[in-house]
Order: C-alpha cells, then sequence, then structure tokens
C-alpha cells in the first residue's frame, strides 16, 4: 500500500484509526449510540468527508460512520483483508471466466457515481478489485471506459456507440460476457437500444447502475456489479438484460430482459422492475437462479457467427402521451415537422378523445406511422373491443399488443434506420424480436 | 313481474328455464361438464346473446353460461329472490343513508357498460335495485344521468360540467355521499379534477367504474358499485375518492384518494392503485376498513357551508413525456402555440437532456411555466441532488415533489383558470390542497 494503509485516511478518521492502531483491511467492532456492528475498513471514498469511516458489512454493503459517533472501535481476530490497490488482479487465472466491463461514465463501487454508474476514466482493474474484492472469485474483469454521461444526456447516436463497442468484444471472442455501467434514468432505453441493435448475440451482455451511491449506507452499487458480473460470466443464457437489485433482501439481484424492464421507482433501490413478466433470473448469495415461470424466451450461449449487428437509429419518432384537454394540433405539428411515426401512450386498452381522430388521419396520409400502447404499463393494449379502438384501427392505427412505451419509442427508432419501406417497417414493429411483445398470458383476476 | 317471471329470457334460453319450471330469482344448482356450481338465475342482459343463461354466485359475481353446455339444473330449496323490477325500491326506508349515483355514460350493474361505468339513459331506481339488490340493504339512491360518453373522450368542459352536478346535489343537503359512475380509462383524471373543483366539501364523492362488464364471469361492477356506495353513504370523511376493486380476494374494494390514484393496468380488475400511499380505505365484506396507515390526511364530514366550488379548466397545458432522442423543437412549438404551462415527465429525480436547456430558458422567458414530475410513476423528484437538477431549477424549472403527472397536468389545467398571476400559479401548484402531494416518508431499502 502506497499510503501505509491509511487507505487515503486523513483529519479525524485518520486520528481515530490511528490511536487505535487500525488500518485498512482490518476487521473491527465498532459501537455507536446505535448499536454495534462488525465489518472490514474499507479505504476512504475520495468524495467523503474526513470525519467518515467506511465500514464493509458482511451482507456486502459499505456504510459510513461519523468518527464523532464512534463511542468504541476494536479489531476483530482474522487476517487483514485486501481491499487496497495492493490486491491480487486475479487476471492470471485461467480458469475464471473473463468479462469485458463497459464504462459510460462517471465512477464504480467505492467509485460508483450513483448517477452514471460508470467508471472514472482512470479506472485500473485494480481499482476495481479494490472496490469490490468478491468480483476476484467470480471473472477476471476487463474494465474500458467508452463515455462519462449522465444517462439522462444520452441519445441514440450513444446507443449507436455503445452496441458498436458491445459488437467489438464479442467478435473478439475474449469474453464469456459484457457489463455495460450505465446510470439509471435511461438504462432501460438503453437496454432496449442493445437488444434490437444486437441481435442472436453469443453471450449476455448485462446492464448495471447503481440507484444509491456507494458513499451512502445501503447502497447498491457493488451488490449490483457482483450480480451482473456473476450472470454476465456464467448464465448459459445469451441477450441483453439489466441486472439491479431486487425488491426484498439486501443480497438478491433481479436480472431483467432488456426489452421488458422500466425505472419505476425515482430512488427505491429496487425502481427496476419487470413489466408483465417474471425476471429472467435472481442472483441470490452470488448463485444464479433462472425463473422457470419466465414469459420470456431465452436463448443459450450459442456460436457467435451469426451475430447480427444493426447499431443505427433514426430520431424522426416522437412518443406522445394522451391526456384528457390534449389538442390534436400536437399530431398535426408532429407530421408538419417532419416526425416518420408517432407513438401513441392512450388510455386504457389504447384509447384516444375521438376528436384527435381526423388530425390522426391526416398524418397517416401523409405517410406518418402511428402506433398504440397504454399509459397503464402494465397489460395489453386490445383495440377490437370497443368502438374507439375499431375507429382507430380503421383509420390505421396499429397496436403493440404489450410492448412497454418505451421500448415501442426505441424500437420504431431502430427500426426507421434500418428498414426500408413503411410496409415492411410495421411488420417488424409487430415482429417480436427481442421478447418486447410477451406470451399472451390469461390475466389473473 | 312484467313478463312472466322469464326476465328477459328468450330462445335456447328460455327453453332451458320453461322445460325445468325454473323462473328469475330461482336458487339453482348447475352441472357443466367443469363441474358444479350454485346461484341466483338472474334477469338476461340486453347485450347478450339468447343462448347463456346468467347465475348469480353466493361471492356476488354473476357468470354467464352457455345453455348447451348445461348437463343438469335443479332447482335449491329457498324463497325466491327478489331480482326483477318488481324488487323492493327502499326509497321508503328513512333509516337509510341517501346516496346520489351521477351517471357520466352507458349502463349499470347488470347495466354496467364496461366502457363506461355509467348508466343508461332511461335507468330508474327500480331498475338498479334490481341490477344489485344488495345496495337496497345500505342506502336510498337516486340515480340522475349527467353525461353518455366514454370516459376517453371526456375533456375539461366535461370536468365542469359534473364538478357542478356534485355541487347542486351536495347543496341540496339531501345527500349523505355521492357516487359518480364513469368509465375507467380517464376516472383518475377527473377524480383530481373534482379533487380541485371541489373544497372543503362536507361528504364522500366517489367515482367507480369496472374493468369487466357484467355480462362476463368475474365482472367487478356489480361489488365496486356497492363497495362505492357503502363508501358514501357511510364513511365519516368528505373528499374525493375512486372505488374499485382491490388486488387479493373477490370482495375487496379499494377507496383511493382522487389525487393519489393511477389505472396501472389495461384489463384487470385491480387495475387501479394508489400511488406513493396507501389506500385510505378498504371495504371488505360490505365493512369499511379505514387505513390507518395511509399518509393521507382526511377530514372528517363537516358542514358544507365552506365549500368552494372552482369548476373551470384551462387546457393551455402540456403534459411532455420525455425520451432520449427528444427534440427540443417539441417545447418551442408548445411556447409558439400558445400554451401557458409545460408539466415534463421526466427521468429519475427530474430530469431531461441538457440539450433541452435553451429551448426551456426561452420558453421560460416567453412566460411559459414549466414544472417538472417523473416518469418513474413512483417515488418523488429531487433537483438539488445534481447539476442536471440543478440546473433546470436555474432556469426556472418548478419541482412538483411526488405529485403524480397526471394530477399535475390537471391541477395545471384548475389553476390557470382559477389563479391570476403567475406568482400565484407556482405557488398554487406547490400547496398541498388536496393530498396530491403525500408526506415525506423515508424511503424503505
Amino acid at each position: 500500500m502506497t499510503d501505509g494503509g491509511s487507505g487515503g485516511y486523513r483529519g479525524a478518521g485518520l486520528d481515530l484509526l490511528s490511536s487505535h492502531h487500525l488500518s485498512v483491511g482490518d476487521t473491527v467492532s465498532v459501537t455507536t449510540s446505535d448499536g454495534e456492528l462488525a465489518g472490514v475498513i474499507m479505504p476512504r471514498y475520495e468524495s467523503a468527508s474526513d470525519n467518515y469511516l467506511v465500514i464493509k458489512l458482511k451482507s456486502g454493503y459499505n456504510t459510513g460512520i461519523k468518527t464523532d459517533r464512534v463511542k468504541s472501535i476494536s479489531k476483530l481476530p482474522g487476517e487483514k483483508i485486501k481491499t487496497s490497490s495492493t490486491a491480487k488482479v486475479p487476471d492470471e487465472d485461467k480458469s475464471l471466466p473473463r468479462v469485458a466491463l463497459i464504462s459510460t461514465g462517471g465512477t464504480i463501487a467505492s467509485k460508483i457515481d450513483y448517477r452514471t454508474g460508470g467508471v472514472h476514466a482512470a479506472l485500473s482493474a485494480a481499482e476495481l478489485y479494490s472496490s469490490v474484492p468478491e468480483l476476484a472469485n467470480y471473472a477476471r474483469v476487463d474494465p474500458e471506459v467508452l463515455l462519462s454521461e449522465y444517462s439522462e444526456n444520452l441519445k441514440p447516436e450513444h446507443w449507436t456507440l455503445i452496441a458498436k463497442k458491445v459488437a467489438e468484444k464479442i467478435e473478439s471472442g475474449d469474453y464469456n460476457g459484457i457489463v455495460v455501467s450505465h446510470g439509471t434514468d435511461t438504462m432501460h432505453y438503453t437496454s432496449a437500444a442493445l437488444s434490437f441493435a444486437l441481435q442472436n448475440i453469443p453471450i449476455p451482455v448485462v446492464l448495471v447502475g447503481a440507484q444509491r451511491s456507494s458513499d451512502r449506507p445501503s447502497s447498491d452499487a457493488a451488490v449490483n456489479l457482483l450480480g451482473a458480473t456473476i450472470f454476465a460470466a456464467r448464465a448459459n443464457v445469451s441477450g441483453v438484460f439489466v441486472a439491479m437489485h431486487a425488491g426484498t433482501s439486501d443480497d438478491v439481484v433481479a436480472v431483467h430482459v432488456g426489452t421488458r424492464v422500466r425505472k419505476n421507482h425515482t430512488s427505491r433501490r429496487d425502481a427496476f422492475e419487470s413489466i408483465d413478466v417474471t425476471p429472467a433470473a435472481l442472483v441470490r448469495n452470488n448463485e444464479i437462479e433462472m425463473q422457470k415461470e419466465s414469459q420470456t424466451k431465452l436463448t443459450a450461449r450459442t456460436n457467435a457467427k451469426g451475430m447480427k449487428l444493426q447499431p443505427d437509429f433514426d430520431s424522426r419518432v416522437m412518443l406522445i402521451k394522451y391526456y384528457p384537454g390534449f389538442d390534436p394540433g400536437i399530431i398535426e405539428n408532429a407530421a408538419k415537422s417532419g416526425y416518420k411515426v408517432i407513438i401513441f401512450e392512450g388510455t386504457g386498452l389504447g384509447h384516444v378523445n375521438k376528436e384527435c381522430f381526423p388530425a390522426i388521419q391526416r398524418a397517416v396520409e401523409t405517410g406518418v406511422m402511428v402506433f398504440m400502447t397504454s399509459q397503464c404499463i402494465w397489460g395489453r393494449v386490445s383495440m377490437k373491443v370497443y368502438d374507439t379502438g375499431r375507429d382507430l384501427l380503421s383509420i390505421g392505427v396499429v397496436p403493440l399488443s404489450d410492448m412497454i412505451s418505451e421500448t415501442a419509442t426505441v424500437k420504431a427508432m431502430w427500426a426507421l434506420a434500418n428498414v426500408q419501406s413503411s410496409k415492411d417497417f410495421k411488420d417488424t414493429m409487430l415482429e417480436n424480436i427481442s421478447n418486447e411483445i410477451s406470451e399472451s398470458i390469461p390475466v389473473s383476476d
């Protein structure tokens, strides 16, 4: 250790460690007014203030403890844990699967940024293992920084970049799986984009982020990264997935199919949910549990030769959420402004006010392709049941079954760049390419 | 009975009843290839085909049985149940609470239409009790037809009409509660609208609809209407609510606060959910269970003198859902087209691409008021945490806490018609008028 075991601590934190003859990697018991906890002293985060001690708990979570709240601290028996940059980089262990980690921004693990979920520009494998030492038990991880953006700033052009980078890693034949670290705001849009841009891929591609930055107690950064890496390295399936904290307990990560996942909470760790289907898998206690009841069709790891890379997107797609008082002029403007596709988020089974019909009809007549999804989020549009739906069908609106509106928007941008005729475009939108349309399951009463 | 007990049956249905000496109101046991069930023969629905028999099960649900599937049918002991227009109309029972039922379309109970949830134009109290005889145990219901529209066709002008009609019923002093039957597509928009248009009301106003029409097995029409009526008649709270089937069992209706409810499934009976809060109450086995843990503040039934009716709405509000590839030109167009307010559904904690900032700034400079909600549905926007949020705040975007985007859109339309200055407008949007902003609850991990 270059800093003599101080792990970047200074000020009050360093004083506390020094006075108790402790250093980073020691397992300690800490008593505060809240109680007692045990764990390993972790290196200080660059962004943390001086008067915090960071303890890695047995659950895998890091917690920050204010030094002035520490009533007593004592070393527990046991070997010093390797947590620093001297941690062994397991690159040499040829028995471990190899995983490429492509970062689209920020920092990871102890260096994960809540908002970007990405790796800072200078990240080395050594730093990665120092932050999440458990990774060394499961994979040889090669990190690479591709982008450095908050995910709300990512655009279709970035999806193209990411898709090409993933394809390059796949084509190298060097990797058992790929992890893409990503901010959580638009991670589900990107996972849908990669699901269409990268078809028939031979290995899993797993997007991962964090809802809580790792300098906060209850951060999900390390647990998510570990779960994503284990799934990418070892699951016997191919395709694009999102791995994020699952609902119930601290150590379960849910792996969602890339086209069927949505961020459903602004701040909870289990914000990401599969829509209308069960997640593809859970990673519990670092073991993969494929979910047999998932209604998605997954293919096993296969030979890469058939991979189809179509990384381009065309943004001339407008997603319109309908609401009472909605002005049909918005539809007219879309047609005039050069949009080629409108994706409606209608009400209920896929409806909009009948006053919109003339504007939709005119848009269709000028060549705009109009599709229907539901703002209900869950469930399937069904436009043959009632007048409004039938009228919309008759003027050319195409219902998209239970495709999530976000996925439908991304798919339309992708199809617009890759399919020529409008007939082929509609067929493509209705073709189930990557589980974006789920099997029709009887609705449970 | 004007039809001699045939209850509108004809053809195969009538033949079956005649040949077994059965008539409407008899309790019977029916055997089909699927098994055996027992219940009361109900009048035939006008819309049902001739070869169906309608049986009301003990659970309260009606089920349709194809006559050619009936292997045997036999009368069970017991008095004939009053199901027809001869059912006693309990108008004379002065001990029962009085409820006004305002219909906004279609048909109710045996005559409920799935899509409108409303009452057909000729509905009499007698017909109502013939469809849902249990109502007679709980309230004297006065039905009145106000509108006859699918709810996706309802506009802010309709909210005004409904609000005025509700106010008229309240001002009459005749009613313990009011039920508004409504199509489910936009019921949550209307409930939000009434929550702002009708403040400080002395009694409960309960919107109700049905996800399944009553000529289908597992219809929720009668159960929902009964639950709504019981709550309107007897709950010791005032305000605007939505009563719809709850998740777990057949006979539980959830009562949601009007500003905190959303239709979250296209077809399930339990499609309506409270967002970020617990429902205000459950009606289980026709008993009201107020939910103590609900984070909403409800007021008890009070004296009507303070009621504030502000029924007008102004539609110059645009709800914009952000997505990657979103063209800032949409914002420019909104400003040019005379919109006064933009409600964003941003990503995560309340973000849009930084490329939108100049267009938003120009819109704000020309007097458009811009607010932020989250497309995550659940959770609270928080724009002070990261650069993107802080930048948006600095150019004048106002975050709306955990207000649902649909509620925010309705509230803006209401405030635009009722508040003069833009300063007052923003204050009004941020004021918690009708539980549209929930108390800040620590996020559970």
